[in-house]
């Protein structure tokens, strides 16, 4: 049997801010910063232990990952970066707060921007300031692995390669992984893990701070599957995700 | 031309208790967390940037580079921490205080353990606690390649492998480096870069913190190397380590 742990990175500036953030790399506030401490406690006190890291090269997920290895006195383990492991590219809505969205394109298309599985955001156009062909970090990619906007179908379609070519074959060979990353990147994991259908993954939210625990058979198949911690605790902040996502509160 | 950037981590809690080091695995103080984000500064006005950083498994090596990483805004780089970048061993005597030493082996001897390139301090019985095979963090290393005491030389011999290996190649390709390590694996880069005599080497201080960048022609060769900053600075601070070093203070 192998085990598999995902954590959510907690609270960005820019989720106080309440803006779209996708591929903006915004720091965690303090708030975020005590999440991934307390992510940390649970896992120690889970008795759980690690291998290897993997993390998105987005701060807010590094910085997530920094701390829990700093309070289980891991520093020392491997730690992969990957920009499959990104929140999903919000496009053209990235930067921008609520009020400014239903100003430019009403509440409805918004919404549907938001809950649909397979509808992107307007795309960054190549003369914008946010493309990421002007960060240094994705300089190596093909410029047909850049995404200008995604939908979640567009994330899991470029989350699921890692997952098949690194995280697979690591956990297979015995590595215990921890995975430190963002809301769609990782459902796109669980989509997969779970054999979700499209309308069950974005009915879906996953808690942040709080691991998520896969025990998984000889052939990668979930046995069982459960936040750390007290259960009330995770059903309540899934549900706060939810009502915040119904409420247009940025990711 | 090539540019590399060495930095050596500052105070530790057993810098402050006076006691030998070596493989134990302690946190930087809040002098050593200030000293790196000094270091940082210094790399931020000197305009310099990186592609990829190496760091050891000691904690106050990757914090140090954690925090540098976080003062540039580089968390996003990758980052390879091998055993190979660890201080020196220093057998039987990590723990050990100066009063605890000097009653044990006597001033001289110690002394001897010290600035000699090529005398062991006592090495560590399988029994050992501190024995490095216990340590979860080697247990890929071949038992050969357990250090159980480390003269300078010995330090030398285990750190060059990873200078050949895997640093040498990176900066060929044009990946500009930081490295965030310590005392004695340092001395073993700029021993091999600067073609040090072993007198050289084992009477060169490295003070803490201050970024030392080399700039390298096409075979590696030092075209020139300095260290960032004020350099009465960097002198008075190689010196107070100089000082330190006589008066027996741990690394």
């Amino acid at each position: 049997m192998y085990t598999l742990v995902l954590v959510r990175h907690g609270q960005s500036t820019w989720n106080l801010e309440n803006r779209f953030t996708g591929w903006t790399d915004v720091d965690l506030t303090p708030l975020g910063e005590a999440e991934a401490r307390e992510g940390a406690q649970l896992i120690r006190d889970a008795g759980l232990t690690f291998d290897q890291c993997h993390t998105s090269v987005l701060k807010r997920a590094i910085r997530t990952l920094n701390i829990v290895q700093e309070e289980l006195d891991l520093l020392w383990l491997p730690v992969h970066r990957h920009w499959r492991l990104n929140e999903r590219h919000y496009g053209a809505l990235q930067g921008l707060n609520k009020a400014e969205m239903s100003q430019q394109y009403g509440e409805e298309q918004v919404f549907i921007w938001r809950r649909s599985y397979d509808t992107p955001p307007p795309q960054l156009t190549p003369d914008d300031e946010r493309h990421p062909s002007r960060d240094r970090r994705y300089a190596s990619l093909k410029p047909q692995e850049l995404p200008l906007s995604e939908s979640l179908k567009d994330t899991v379609a470029r989350v699921l390669p890692y997952w098949h070519a690194t995280l697979e074959p690591a956990i297979r060979s015995g590595q215990r992984l921890l995975v430190a990353a963002h809301g769609n990147s990782l459902r796109a994991m669980v989509m997969h893990l779970d054999g979700m259908s499209e309308e069950e993954i974005t009915g879906l939210n996953i808690p942040t701070g709080l691991p998520l625990v896969y025990e998984l058979d000889n052939n990668l198949k979930p046995l069982k599957s459960y936040y750390l911690g007290d259960p009330d605790a995770a059903e309540a902040k899934a549900k706060a995700v939810a009502e915040q996502a119904k409420a247009g509160v940025a990711k």
